[in-house]
């Protein structure tokens, strides 16, 4: 199995994307709330690209069955139910509902990937979860990293690394890994004994940080609190 | 001072290099062969992309001057004078002499950065020297490994790593890194103790032992041999 990463987060040529499995990685934070608030009973997640398109998306759907969510610059965008911090989505809020979300780098990740073979969500939420399930016989698998604003991301790296880290020790196929993927695994080897410290050298991390969202850090660092892996298909994420 | 590196070898935007000076870095092996090439005595080299336009830029200077010199695949050009070894470009051949250079990935970078304010050829061999160089008044860095095939390449950061390491070392001024720089200078941490065990573990590395050039390998490894920065200016590459 064949285990590469994209550190750019432009879109691949769909030729690579074929026969893998692609997982988009947006730690700070947008992955880290879409496996956070399906595991808290959300129904599904549409991730959309502008506030706009979540605006006019929104229209589409029974009001009171569904939420806005996401942010522009680290902060909740005006008209929306909910920002983008994954301690906001609890299942008093978001159980049962649909929800509609837009950030500056993951969401739009999703939809540079769409041609892939399977599409899944990864965080340091569900990252043994995502390992067994990118594990599929047959399929090599993508790491993608959404990135800061259109650059390498470090924190993203790390769990992309951990992945990696994860996907040897369950053992079940024999692992080649490329320069990138070997890097993101060595970086991961860096800070695997503190999550956080990644997160505060990284200039996403540096800016919650400015902007009030310290606490998220953290938060966004826990490790296995749920088993699901949420799927993106045809435009909207389920579990 | 502000340190990025780009770790993808696209072609950044102008506005991105108007104030930077950039280190172009291809230590297996193009910069090693233009550095090793140039602290032998060699005049002049003209990087360009393809064999033909080599063959072309040949027949405008007198032949017995002028070498044509690089690589496809990793093995000589049929015609060429020499190949992509650094162990060729020793006085006895290239002194008072004019190159003309073609290889699959080093030569064309010099090519996507053209708009730097300065641009620099960056290998282990120089090392200390380009640290200092790159240290300007008033300027930023790029540091531009040309990447294997248009993918990121591990010894190519690991060495721009390496050049943070130095110029962090000199102190002269402070220093603000990025995700990505900050990145390589923890690759570089982790192979500063055997730099060609990077090269082995690179997937570039490993095609050069397949095809009979390992010696390379730890011949590219040395540092400063020498104290020359080669500078690529208007086309053609002069100390």
């Amino acid at each position: 199995m064949h285990i590469d990463i994209q550190f750019l987060p432009f879109p691949p040529t769909p030729n690579l994307l074929s026969n893998r499995t692609v997982v988009v990685i947006d730690v700070l934070r947008a992955t880290s709330v879409i496996v956070h608030a399906m595991s808290q009973g959300a129904k599904e997640i549409f991730p959309v690209k502008t506030v706009e398109e979540a605006f006019q998306k929104a229209k589409t759907f029974p009001r009171d069955m569904t939420l806005l969510g996401g942010e522009r610059e680290s902060q909740k965008i005006e008209g929306f139910d909910l920002g983008n911090s994954p301690r906001e989505y609890i299942a008093g809020k978001v159980r049962g509902k649909r929800l509609i979300m837009t950030s500056t780098n993951g969401t739009k990740a999703f939809h540079s990937v769409t041609s892939a073979a399977e599409i899944l969500v990864g965080s340091f939420f569900n990252i043994s979860a995502t390992a067994e399930r990118g594990l599929k016989p047959g399929r090599d698998l993508l790491i993608f990293p959404s990135g800061d604003e259109e650059n390498f991301s470090l924190e993203d790296t790390v769990c992309g690394g951990m992945l990696i880290d994860r996907i040897i020790k369950i053992g079940r196929r024999s692992i080649t890994l490329t320069d990138a993927s070997h890097s993101a695994y060595i970086l991961y080897e860096r800070f695997k004994a503190n999550l956080v410290e990644a997160f505060r050298l990284s200039r996403h991390g540096k800016e919650l940080i400015d902007r009030g969202h310290e606490e998220d850090l953290p938060y966004c660092a826990q490790i296995d609190m749920t088993n699901i892996v949420p799927v993106f298909k045809e435009g909207v994420i389920k579990i």
